[in-house]
């Protein structure tokens, strides 16, 4: 009855779109190049994720929810480390909170998970090329040795940012392709525990350090420590390329993030040792190749972090694909092109959003008339929850598309540009005056 | 004391550029994944291409622009075919032309006259990837039969729109890539000669057939015949999708190019035998990996056929190469450097040039504004050459850039939008107002 499913990677969309396509009664074959995940010692750090709402709402479809919340740990707020002081900035209007989770250890119990339901995976299996036409796989130990078939009835694509599958699709003719790089890599740090599991700062708080060019952000762990990134440009001034010797790391945290350097006792090995990393945006079409091929999360999609979506773009993609089959149980053809062009607008917008969130993040974070602005728009949105649902909340919190999101926010930004124009801003801003104003802008928009 | 150079690709480019380094002195191995094209039948007749100025200039530099010469047929002017008349339209101001080459008996040549210089050609052997840090490159019969290596110091890849080196490159960090095709496609058909060598039309003239959306050209081949291309969206109500029947066919042909249809009694089954082609316009960065990889030609910059430059842009590489390596001789990392900085920039340029010329050839020569702009600036133009050099002759004529010519050929633009906005324009475009208001202009623009 089900079908015989090959989903290309066992990274945390390839495992979920595993379990959910093995509960609805297919064969669920997950092939990865790499060993298995349980296998890899990331003594309890690694690079963090923020699941919101689009992530949860997959992972209770499968059931998951409850059980990805026990190692999770909830952010209600950015914690915003000016230079000279701190600052809190509420998430959710609602006090919703975004959650770390580490990457590696939600990957292990997915793949454990999996297995328990019957997902077969097959580790150390590099997929070199993909027949589109026939869903046949090729792999072997190496890409120059002769390479084997393998046949199913379907191949998913989750091998993310640089999908092989991709690739593939990529030499079929009229097939849409673009990867762009930032000017801007990252390096990971750490805040170690004070003692085990005791937090050397807020727990609660997704901790920033706005530098206008450059950030530093970190996010908490289960074992009390902190994973920490640099954001950074490559070349210039401030950049990875102008700190060359040990003195110079000390000097430009001592300059720019002296309370954070106080909580590193590792930073020079760490610095030195951990790689600068890139940070890579893709965008195709087609996602999806007849009944035959489909590729979903950072294999169709790959986004910059800014927005903390990747992962939760790539859970939602596994919930319309779900939608969609449930709605063409006889017809995958007409199931996947459905499941692409719902898709792929909203995947242009989370690019777009992303991509806008790391001027926010580094530079307006740090700007008083930007949180000035914030301050308004939260405060109306908790007075008026109908007509005003701020940008961040929509992406964040709402089940609302992120073509939606992107199209509303502009109109809202819009709208706020006008209001912070108004003279004296900064002294009547929580005055009846700026509510009335904000109202009657909506009301010419024809409102939210 | 010379380099052992690979080149991946036999077309027209990679010839070129193997007969080249040859005779700079360097041990050149061409890798071609088909046949020797000279054992390939075209019956005379293949996709035709347009030699230009930066064509002749790379050919001559090798000592083969006479002998190309002796197969080309200059084409002196455009024959716009409406549908109940025909009009000429002077290609260069000077009466330069350009020339109609057959691409298959050309590559033929060049293979030969490469071979008589001691390049050494390697057919049937596909590369299927390149390690770019080693220079070395994987070969064997099929992709998934064991790979085996061939080493040499520095590889190019001239491998076209479809470049594997390219996709070698593209796997490594921070390369930006794009590919995007247009939303219409192109198909091949011929006018047959009436007798050996005898033309059914003009064959000192490109042949165009304006429609707006669509158009079809025609270009001589020195055996009688025209090599014809009709441009047409894929979907729409004029589009290949929609002609469906023998008939639908005749119809279209009668209803849009009926002096054509006289002279083409295989239309139908051409049409019908020919597929509809795909048109890609490609761009990367970077092009070069240190001292050992390179990309050329169309590997490095595929653009739209409607400027006519594809090929000439590509051998304007390997001129612009020639010198970098000359004045670098014993640095062949910091000529790489050069040569990519000095051609991305105009590579971009003529794809933004060739771009938009499927518009003017396909709208805009059907326009009698249009058609009264270019005699304005061509009248202009002759009478004082050092004020004025169109687009298209700066372009296809001269030596300037790429760059150059797309920036000064929007300054003329926006000069000649003031000019076509002159009341009754179309009375006296002819008069000594006009003249001095078109020195007005450039003065004010600071001349070119």
């Amino acid at each position: 009855m089900g079908k015989s499913i090959a989903i290309v990677g066992s990274g945390l969309v390839g495992t979920v779109l595993a379990i959910a396509l093995k509960q609805e009664g297919h064969q669920v074959f997950v092939y990865e190049k790499g060993d298995d995940i349980r296998t890899i010692d990331f003594s309890g750090r690694s690079i963090n994720l923020a699941l919101s709402e689009r992530g949860w709402k997959m992972l209770k479809r499968v059931g998951l929810e409850e059980k990805v919340r026990q190692f999770g740990i909830p952010m209600h707020q950015r914690a915003i480390h000016h230079v000279n002081r701190e600052e809190h900035q509420p998430y959710g209007i609602h006090g919703e909170a975004i959650w770390a989770v580490s990457r590696g250890g939600l990957n292990k119990k997915l793949v454990e998970w999996a297995e328990e339901v019957g997902v077969q995976f097959v580790f150390n299996t590099p997929i070199w090329s993909v027949d589109t036409k026939r869903g046949v796989l090729y792999t072997s130990e190496s890409e120059y040795q002769e390479w084997k078939e393998i046949q199913h009835d379907v191949v998913f694509g989750a091998d993310g940012a640089y999908s092989k599958v991709r690739s593939c699709l990529q030499r079929r003719s009229r097939f849409e392709y673009q990867q762009s790089y930032l000017p801007i890599g990252y390096k990971e740090l750490v805040i170690p525990a004070k003692a085990a599991g005791v937090f050397a700062m807020d727990e609660y708080s997704f901790h920033i350090w706005p530098r206008k060019d450059f950030m530093l952000i970190a996010l908490p762990n289960m074992d009390g420590s902190f994973t920490c990134t640099l954001f950074m440009p490559y070349q210039g001034e401030v950049s990875f390329e102008a700190i060359k010797t040990q003195e110079q790391v000390i000097a430009f945290f001592q300059t720019y993030f002296p309370d954070a350097l106080q909580l590193m006792p590792d930073l020079v090995e760490l610095y030195t040792a951990n790689p600068v990393n890139s940070l890579v945006t893709t965008t195709c079409f087609p996602w999806v190749y007849k009944d035959k091929v489909a590729l979903i999360g950072d294999a169709a999609h790959a986004v910059v972090p800014f927005y903390g979506q990747g992962l939760n773009a790539g859970l939602e993609d596994v919930d319309v694909l779900l939608d969609c089959l449930q709605q063409n149980p006889e017809n995958w053809m007409e199931a996947l092109d459905q499941y692409q062009y719902s898709r792929k607008v909203n995947a242009d917008a989370i690019a777009e959003l992303s991509y806008r969130n790391f001027r926010e993040m580094s530079e307006l974070t740090a700007n008083p008339l930007f949180l000035l602005r914030k301050k308004i728009e939260s405060k109306f949105a908790k007075k008026y929850p109908d007509l005003w649902l701020p940008l961040y909340d929509r992406v964040t919190f709402s089940k609302g598309s992120y073509q939606e999101a992107l199209a509303i926010g502009d109109e809202q930004a819009a709208i706020m540009d006008v209001i912070m124009e108004t003279e004296q801003i900064e002294i009547i801003w929580d005055s009846p005056e700026i509510e009335e104003k904000l109202k009657q802008l909506i009301n010419e928009n024809r409102g939210f």
